[in-house]
């Protein structure tokens, strides 16, 4: 298992995601790296490497960066870390990738290297809430940021297969986010969605449980998927991780990578937050490699394959 | 001072207004209520009063409720508490309106009873976050759903009023909610909105800082005005509130009232969340006092009076 690792994605880029690198490869024994990136910076990873380890990462040297004011587009160029760290995962050079870039480039360059699932047009970002009641999967965080029905709707499917595989919930409850737990409570296409989702047959034994509200999604209560646009998923789940760190972290028992999936391209790839951490980018490289182990992305999309038309 | 309350209004009503009722006559000497609702209602907070205090609730009889699945068109018809609380304000027999009911029916019956502000069409809700750094006013949490430009302008003329006068936060820095900070970070209506703010005239010396995220509205670090449509906002919100009442509350200091107050119509309107507890009302109902009391509604009002314009 080999993970292709962007070293010049995120706000503290390279010296953070060195760091993380290294903290990954000390708390995995079986994990590989592919470095993407200047080479002097992979060298800062290796030279730190006791010498043994040292086989354990290599380089794809590549000096183009993405800056988080860039337009995505930029993630399209074969010249920057990011569409490298895709481009390897697609030659099968290297296994998933993890990235703290901005998500636009890292979704562009994954959708341009290794394609789209059949029937899946915009593929989503989904985050692990901790909760008391166990992990709650949140889709879209940022994937793509307009609240559409037809997108809202390949999410509950998305959601849905990925409770099941990952979070291992074998009967998953699937809400759709709003501001109401009645029907009818919500924006326009909130409304819209409510009876899509309703009508959907969303694979395996998960059902759909209507309309869910920001606590929801902290308590994790009444449902284990919660749909939403990727606008307002990622302003909630930052708003969340701001209360936490306030508060002094999750419930006892509620951790959760800090980093998120992209479901709906295939291939196995993780974002992690612009201002990751060192530990943060441990922890995306860690779910990236869970993900790899447990063939999570392959699984989902075989369990989507055919319910995948309801959305097209 | 005499404030209106709705008590039919909310998930646990009858019996949480009553209570929240009696805790906020308890904690205010000051406070006066006109009890909204059925007779033997009235009668179950007058009949808990030390005799000496009775004189402090008079009772508006009426028995129409509006349920939290209603349209909110329901709060149009007089017969229901939340319209004849709102009429009370209109005519003088109270100085302001407590309602935990449905935020569409109260919203509604407050337009129609007071009247928008000239130049506001989408009056707004701004609730109070409590961060580190002192409080985050946070608007719209759903007073209006969807994201319109000139909405979201008009909400940062409101939210920075507020945070002068009932913050006293003399130089409020407004920022437009995203998820990134980077200018062009968001979707449509927020990259359309971006520089509509960066050009107007918001009063005082309250001055427009650009994009926040999530985290900027739970820690206060960049914003002391959080501009955001009610879905999001609403979601947000609770979100937040969800996070900390699991983590065993917000950060030391960080005291807020659970309760929105509406901004926009001209009267003295607070909105308790649907769920409300009895404290929870009672922390509303001292909102709704202190506001009234400190005459920031009218403050508000006259300090947009001049700049309103911008956005009609």
């Amino acid at each position: 298992m080999r993970i292709a690792v962007d070293l010049l994605g995120g706000d503290g880029a390279p010296a953070v995601v060195v760091d993380g690198a290294l903290r990954a490869l000390r708390a995995d024994p079986d994990l590989r790296l592919l470095l993407v990136g200047p080479s002097e910076v992979a060298g800062d990873v290796i030279g730190a490497l006791p010498p043994a380890d040292r086989h354990r990462a290599s380089v794809r040297p590549l000096r183009g960066a993405v800056g988080m004011a860039d337009p995505p587009q930029r993630g399209v160029r074969s010249d920057t870390t990011v569409r490298g760290a895709a481009l390897a995962v697609a030659e099968g050079a290297a296994d998933a990738l993890v990235s703290a870039g901005a998500t636009g480039a890292i979704v562009t360059a994954a959708v341009l290297s290794l394609g789209r699932w059949p029937g899946i047009r915009r593929p989503a970002l989904v985050a692990t809430i901790p909760a008391i009641g166990g992990p709650v999967a949140l889709l879209d965080v940022g994937g793509s940021l307009e609240a559409r029905p037809i997108t809202l709707a390949g999410h509950a499917l998305l959601g849905a297969a990925y409770a099941d595989v990952v979070h291992e919930i074998p009967r998953p409850r699937v809400g759709l986010l709003s501001v109401g737990h009645e029907t009818g409570k919500g924006d326009r296409a909130r409304r819209t969605t409510d009876p899509m989702l309703a009508g959907l047959k969303l694979g395996g034994d998960a059902h759909y449980v209507g309309l869910v509200e920001g606590y929801d999604v902290s308590s994790g209560e009444r449902a284990d998927v919660v749909v939403t646009d990727g606008f307002t998923g990622n302003i909630l789940l930052k708003g969340i991780e701001g209360a936490y760190a306030l508060a002094g972290g999750p419930p006892p028992g509620g951790a959760a990578p800090r980093a998120a999936a992209l479901l709906g391209v295939a291939g196995t790839v993780v974002v992690c937050h612009g201002g990751a951490t060192a530990d943060d980018l441990a922890s995306g490289l860690a779910l990236a490699a869970d993900l790899y182990r447990t063939r999570a992305i392959a699984r989902i999309a075989t369990a989507l394959a055919d319910l995948i038309e309801v959305t097209t």
